[in-house]
């Protein structure tokens, strides 16, 4: 039995290697297969090492309860063009202040990735309004940032505190209690937009779409598509085309599955009213529980 | 007479300044009004600015052609409650990488807010691969970070060079040419839910809505609202409520002013279906040349 390759965004103790590692329990469990984890220094290089063969799938985060879309996972999805989504894991976020430092006044500068910067933002300005914040590629980068800088504290989880044995100065620091980040498993994939039948099946499916630009009411034809058959939508995000302003890409998860009748029929409607259509398969939730 | 207080995210120099002098002279040319600018640190602050009466308008960024929706602008004008849009103000941006070095191989860091680092990334792998990228709350911040450090440059506008004083060591340096931002000129102004009567005219109207959370369907009803009288939506976003993950606000620009007939009679059955809907107000893109 081979070993499977896990993309993540490294290093150890980001938010992603917690739930890559929620994958590969999963997996063992499901079926018995062993996992090695690749970590990589940015999401888009964890998606473009599955889309060149170097690993089988990558783990990569989607979108956070509080701050909403990682907009590189989903503009990578749409220009690497091959990747389907597998499976979905959803991940509890909670953010502690780590610093070697022994008190809150003695912290000048906060690193961490900018997500957790943000689900943070309103304790920051009341406890430490006045440090400099500084983004860094992911939470674990932040803390390597630490070994140079005795007065400055990383925003990262408190597995990242014991790996890296930093101690935790504050802790669940998030402005809003149910900070969750949905993240999504990816592998190399084939798909059609038309004819479409998934390999995998799920409770949803996720596609993106383009039309054509400046024509008026472009939007509401693809809607009524699904509306018109009572297909929930559970996600809508609009992303720029990165041709001109006002020119969308559209993200849609939807709850069903394309192999179900009314998903069939929604998608082969869908291609006379989208210019470029990508479905990137159906999937379920990894039921893991914390 | 009296002077027009507006803010924006500052230093001057940012390209949150070049838009508010946009918005300053279209202003004198049509009311003979002066104007003072009035830089704050973050768009945070220049919104609340003008919800505490500190400023008459703000002029802040709402979307890039590229990099897509300004999270923290959306949200904002969500949680304030009391601001109404007046006018669109969109710019071309050209980013360029200014430094005190000689060349580029003496760059070890790079420094800019998220959003010319993320329009300028493939640039940035391409020239400078090697180099520590550093997020600051603007432009203009990321030159003051030059004084302390002659290894480093700073992605910002051309005026910010001639401004500082710092020398252009690669212009044009945007991954994709067609690069422009939107951003919106708001004041205060009160807001009904129904019966609403805008006190501007524009082609344009924006509005914000959240939904009764896990209830199938529950998009698809308001956007019929819109298809089924024609209206373009121009765009749609979703936003995090924060509450729970998979519960979203949708922010939503659509074709029209808020006293024509058909978005008037929208607006009104809309109300059936949101929980909560703000409307953001009517108004036209400033005509200005460049």
């Amino acid at each position: 039995m081979t070993t499977v390759a896990i993309a993540h965004l490294g290093p150890p103790g980001t938010y992603s290697e917690q739930a890559a590692l929620a994958y590969v329990s999963w997996l063992h469990q499901e079926t018995g297969q062993q996992a090695t984890l690749c970590p990589y220094p940015t999401i888009a290089q964890s998606l473009r090492a599955v889309a060149q063969g170097k690993a089988d799938v990558a783990v990569v985060p989607v979108e956070n309860s509080i701050e909403g879309s990682v907009a590189m996972t989903l503009d990578m999805l749409w220009q690497l063009d091959t990747l389907q989504i597998q499976q979905a894991v959803v991940l509890p976020i909670a953010n502690a202040l780590l610093a070697r430092a022994q008190s809150l006044n003695s912290i000048h500068t906060v690193y961490s990735h900018p997500q957790p910067l943000a689900q943070c933002q309103r304790w920051l300005e009341k406890f430490l309004p006045d440090v400099r914040l500084i983004a860094t590629n992911s939470t674990t980068e932040a803390l390597q940032r630490l070994e140079q800088d005795s007065l400055a504290g990383a925003i990262a989880s408190e597995r990242a505190s014991q790996l890296y044995n930093v101690p935790i100065l504050a802790n669940e620091i998030n402005d809003y209690p149910d900070n969750c980040t949905r993240f999504w498993v990816v592998r190399q994939g084939e798909f059609q937009t038309s004819g479409y039948t998934s390999s995998t099946e799920g409770s949803h499916t996720s596609l993106a779409f383009s039309v054509r630009a400046n024509v008026p009411g472009a939007l509401v034809k693809p809607l009524q598509v699904f509306a018109g058959r009572s297909i929930n939508l559970s996600r809508i995000e609009s992303r720029p085309s990165k041709r001109s302003l006002g020119d969308y890409l559209f993200f849609i998860d939807l709850e069903g599955d394309t192999n179900s009748a009314p998903v069939q029929s929604a998608l082969a409607e869908l291609t006379a009213y989208t210019e470029i259509l990508k479905i990137f398969g159906s999937y379920n939730l990894l039921p893991i529980s914390y």
